[in-house]
């Protein structure tokens, strides 16, 4: 049974909903940005089935999230690359990992650190224009004065 | 059938997709910061039925997301309020937000706007410590040197 779709709904929550609403498909965005490029890597990695995968990985590439390349002639095998709009992606699972981290934590979680520095990394969602975290209670949908 | 579940994993990504993945779960989260709290509002703004909203709602209170609270004894009608625990999933939907209208975009959407100042306001997901917008190219997963 196909589900209800969003991704005509005027919101941008419902239309990322509707892609981050395939089972797997957070994950597989996951691996990507931990190196993953082959199928055989990201099936392995995360245990899925081969056919979830295609599908998932199919989609991606529909959406132009990630691009395929083919790196080997006989037999044809393909990988996967981050485009633009999937490394911005980015910035929704980093959210998750925040909020997953504060509010379903578990000890055996690895940490974000910086390369460089060795410092953790706690994401923070603010506001662009300020720099101030984001109050909801002082949000609305609407017009901007401007 | 159930999906794959992974509420256990040893990762705040894949434990946040648990719950995300639940169809509709990110816009009636969504719908309860624009202020919906009685099950007839939900149903009602989003055209989503019954019982899967039924279902819905009792994970989000089961996972302490939303409490439930008598407003009217006969005959008894419940409420929906969010916890701090569902206030702080704001910080994952307005991720959703910015990645949809920079990758997704669509021309109807109402903007973010700042009850008190009557700005738009444009979600960013910065490290906390430094303020910096994240860049996932920096970021390894381990231990920090700390």
């Amino acid at each position: 049974m196909r589900r209800t779709r969003f991704d005509q709904w005027p919101c941008p929550i419902a239309r990322t909903t509707d892609l981050i609403g395939d089972w797997w498909t957070p994950l597989v965005m996951r691996q990507a940005f931990l190196g993953c490029r082959r199928f055989d890597q990201f099936q392995e990695s995360l245990g899925v089935s081969r056919a979830v995968l295609t599908t998932r990985l199919n989609r991606l590439v529909e959406e132009g999230m990630l691009t395929r390349h083919l790196y080997q002639q006989h037999p044809p095998r393909h990988e996967y690359r981050l485009t633009d709009k999937g490394r911005g992606f980015w910035m929704v699972l980093a959210a998750m990992w925040r909020w997953g981290q504060d509010w379903l934590p578990d000890d055996d979680d690895p940490e974000l650190v910086d390369r460089d520095t060795g410092e953790r990394v706690v994401p923070l969602v603010v506001d662009e224009a300020t720099g101030a975290p984001l109050d909801v209670r002082r949000l609305r949908l609407g017009s901007a004065a401007r």
